[in-house]
């Protein structure tokens, strides 16, 4: 028996119990007749007392005991004199007895503290040192709680969960997949899924009807900040249902989760069109926990004989409430922020709303204090307000105003981490232009169905057509996406076709989903939301690493257990496959 | 709206309410007057009948009705005049005032009913047809039962599920991986996971003490019947545990199961040592069902004067009870089975213990009626009872005496699959012997720990360790194994010695794990429990693949989407990858 209790759980009612406690050694100190350790385990700390006088032996021992030594001790719960109220276990302590050595350990590379004096590289090398931390335990353990609980809300309302496969077939659609190379089959491949798209809707041409299932997704992308190879999506799937009954379904799950988790009720979700979101936030998953809404300033700064806005395509303001304060210097840093390669404005133009009534305005050579007034008067600012204005072609403008109010937003304290805002974002349009294929994409996935009262205008203006395709947006941050789909085999046929598919490559991809279509599909739709990112929402961090047991580093490699690495040629051959040359670009 | 109730929950309460129903056309009769037509959904099957005086246009539209179909009806629950008690529904049926066709449907290839006309190749193209069919929505049911139910059990003693990585790194030891290639670092190969069980360990290193993942595993094996290439374990960890621990957990863990998902309750498990089981049932996994032990009959059927005995290691025989009827027509078919090439026994001998208390054998020229008397007794048989002996090398005769016993268990019934016996095999050998590489295997893996009783003759007598390493066995199916794991550097290396690692292949392959046992690695055990094969045993059939949503076929091909499938010579250049061209071996 390695423990009787854990070292979270003693208090003043066992003082006087004999007990049993194993964990690592957090700390020692040596006060000459007395030798203190905290012990530590995954529940808590406790403190162990060895006393010189009448354990020499055991105390001697004790003193030899290093930082993450892993020790077994019995002994007696007593009560401390001087209480710790900061510990759950600070009324207590154990005067040891008996103290068995189960493991020693060397000196770690960095310190198994709250903030511990280890870089990025170092902790990920050695992550089964940089797990022990509380704070990275916490966050599994909330990952944990939220897996329980996602379950928990969608079986209490009859969603199945059902695996799908892991080794399915490449399609060049979408980002690039991971591919198996088959043993069996010579020359053949399996993928790894970039989700369960096709499978999901499969079972609900099965007759599924609500399926759900938490797995790994895989995309070969190259990397940036924040991004996995391997990922969890929450992946779920609806049939016989429209639209508002999917959004209703995962709007109360998310609900469910803050209640049971964060035990706060973010209320019901506001929603929000496409077109508004990049209208009024300039982006399609808006921050609404602050306002700072986009204004069209065309109508009192154009044609007032500044040149820079003349020629402009779009002149966008936003009202910065009791930011008229902000000194030059602050003006100049946020020009600087626009100005970034980054982001990529030309200028900023800034008017200060003065408490006496008067403005003062980066452009105030071009704009008199009347023109000023009419600005002021267009985006309601009061006196010590600061309106900034960017302008440039519509897009752009809006790209670069979004991500200037999301920094004044956080300048002023206005993103608390503990501020939750959910918001669904609706009718995204069915596909996006892209210039460097002159094709049209589609913007959620092939399988998305466009508005049916958008139908007639698919083929001739395929770019006004919108989808029943929805976000959902928490904080600024995409936490889910879904639509209801196509179940209908013309229709999926007139997709392929717009997206540049012939008939032969829509088959040859996609044939056991089109074949299904034709036996019985019912109308179904759903959803998938980001697991890895909906734990950072609610563990209220920026980074989706904090929240892996295990993440991968930027370039995709695990740096703790070294890999990829080569295979042995003898692996290559019975999978007959040869590695190229990376040199060697003639092969 | 789709659907105001599901086709299972109609009763006689609802009569006159007003219902909307979805779902697919199980089968229609045309009555004259009357169309009746079955609805199918998940739930259940309701009646709906069409008036051809009262709605003639309809009931012409639902004439028109498919099998498959799928429709929306409105309609007015009314009370059936000829009930059916067969059916949930049965007292009820729907009279249809609106008909919508939502989707339209082939003939389908086969029929959606409990028996079908379909083969198993045509059910397995069409996989999302027949997982309509109700027999494998109730093995998909239950699967998802037993998946809440483990997770449930296992929260509730504060387990963590923790998701460990799919992208990992490829060892030659064991089976062969599933490899995949990295574009990102050229020449370089991740591996699938065989198993979570380095990283489960690294997690007890971080003192995680409680890990479990339902998790899909991937062995690149030449498939026998019933393998899958990508199976689903339930993988569990402890640390600060013996073994005793890690059998209380998860029996009461399977207690559990067998409790909320079958309603019954197996009792405790007993416990054999892995000698005995091979002793008595000539098997690691015997099947407890029925008794039909193994005695050894060397001490009343060798030196007798039969030379096929004689020169023999083993004599073991069996009693079967009441068997003494069986015919020489049915003795001579148990001859022919084990003379099967699998089984491969030379013959088969057999006594009769006839009422009357005469014997009748197949070796009766050599052995007489009283040497005949004393098998009887050796064996404890009585009149009516048959004894059943094979002869050979001890290792091959315990085999084949163990399909033999199992044959037998069958034939008379034995082996009701909905009685449940499970037990405990403890004490696995910690190595064994292959002749082929005439060298020592790991018999569970190398991370097991060797019994501390045996650590000095490691090296000297490996053959004889004994491992602290269990397997849960159940209805002759090994349903888990697990063992007590090595927490320490030393005896790690020592174990990858014996195996025949090198210092530079242990460190390159798993020095993370060596590294991570010097800094406070705690004692530490588990086991893993094959989920797919945990479905079907409570389900009640032999086959896994029966409990998946989408398998693969015996050549690992998954017929339905036509997987592996070639790639593009593009996606192989992006990857720096050739196919060798699987007839040029010279490459």
């Amino acid at each position: 028996m390695h423990r009787s209790h854990r070292c979270g759980e003693l208090r003043i009612s066992h003082v006087n119990e004999m007990v049993t406690l194993s964990g690592w050694v957090q700390k020692s100190r040596n006060l000459g007749g007395m030798t203190f350790v905290d012990l530590r385990d995954r529940y808590g700390i406790t403190q162990l007392t060895f006393n010189m006088d009448t354990h020499a032996a055991l105390c001697d021992s004790a003193r030899k005991l290093g930082r993450e030594f892993v020790i077994k001790v019995t002994g007696k719960v007593i009560e401390r004199s001087s209480k710790n109220g900061q510990m759950a276990t600070g009324d207590i302590e154990i005067e040891v007895t008996e103290l068995e050595l189960l493991n020693a350990s060397k000196t770690p590379p960095f310190t198994i503290e709250d903030d511990t004096d280890g870089g990025e590289d170092l902790r990920m090398k050695y992550r089964y040192l940089d797990l022990r931390r509380n704070p990275v335990m916490k966050n599994l353990a909330l990952r944990n709680r939220l897996s329980i609980e996602t379950r928990k809300y969608l079986d209490s309302i009859e969603f199945f969960e059902i695996e799908t496969p892991y080794l399915i077939k490449s399609t060049p659609e979408g980002a690039r997949d991971f591919v198996v190379p088959s043993r069996m089959n010579p020359g053949q491949f399996y993928a790894l899924p970039q989700s369960p798209q096709t499978f999901k809707q499969l079972l609900m041409v099965s007759g599924y009807d609500r399926y759900y299932q938490i797995v790994k997704c895989f995309r070969d992308e190259d990397l940036r900040a924040d991004r996995q190879p391997e990922f969890t999506q929450i992946d779920c799937e609806m049939a016989f249902v429209e639209q508002e009954d999917v959004l209703n379904t995962f709007e109360g799950m998310v609900r469910h989760l803050f209640r049971e988790v964060k035990e706060l009720d973010p209320g019901e979700f506001p929603r929000m069109y496409y077109d508004d979101a990049m209208r009024m936030y300039g982006s399609d998953k808006p921050d609404i926990r602050f306002e700072m809404e986009f204004v069209d300033m065309s109508p009192v700064a154009k044609n007032k004989g500044f040149q820079v806005f003349d020629s402009q395509e779009a002149i966008i303001g936003i009202r910065v409430d009791d930011a008229g304060i902000y000194t030059r210097k602050q003006l100049d840093a946020l020009t600087d922020f626009v100005k970034r390669p980054q982001i990529g404005a030309k200028g900023l133009v800034y008017c200060k709303c003065n408490e006496d009534g008067t403005f003062k305005s980066s452009v105030d050579k071009f704009f008199d204090q009347e023109a000023l007034a009419a600005w002021a008067s267009h985006c309601n600012a009061k006196p010590g307000d600061l309106i900034l204005l960017l302008s440039g072609d519509l897009n752009n403008t809006r790209k670069q105003m979004n991500e200037l109010r999301l920094k004044m937003g956080s300048d002023l304290g206005l993103r608390d981490p503990n501020n939750f805002k959910p918001l669904w974002v609706l009718d995204f349009p069915l596909l996006e232009w892209d210039e460097d294929s002159k094709r049209y994409h589609a913007m959620h996935h092939p399988f998305t169905s466009p508005k049916p009262e958008h139908m007639d205008i698919l083929e001739t203006k395929p770019g006004e057509v919108k989808a029943n395709a929805y976000d959902m947006v928490i904080n600024g941050v995409e936490i889910g996406g879904g639509s209801i789909r196509i179940h209908n085999r013309d229709i999926q046929s007139r997709m392929f076709d717009l997206l540049g598919f012939t008939k032969e490559e829509a088959q040859a991809q996609f044939g056991f989903l089109l074949n299904a279509f034709e036996y019985g599909a019912p109308p179904h739709g759903g959803l998938a939301l980001g697991f890895d990112r909906l734990c950072s929402l609610f563990g209220g961090s920026d980074s989706i690493r904090d929240f892996i047991a295990f993440p991968k580093n930027n370039s995709g490699r695990d740096v703790m257990i070294d890999s990829p690495s080569p295979l042995d040629r003898s692996q290559l051959a019975e999978l007959h496959l040869d590695t190229q040359d990376p040199e060697d670009k003639t092969k």
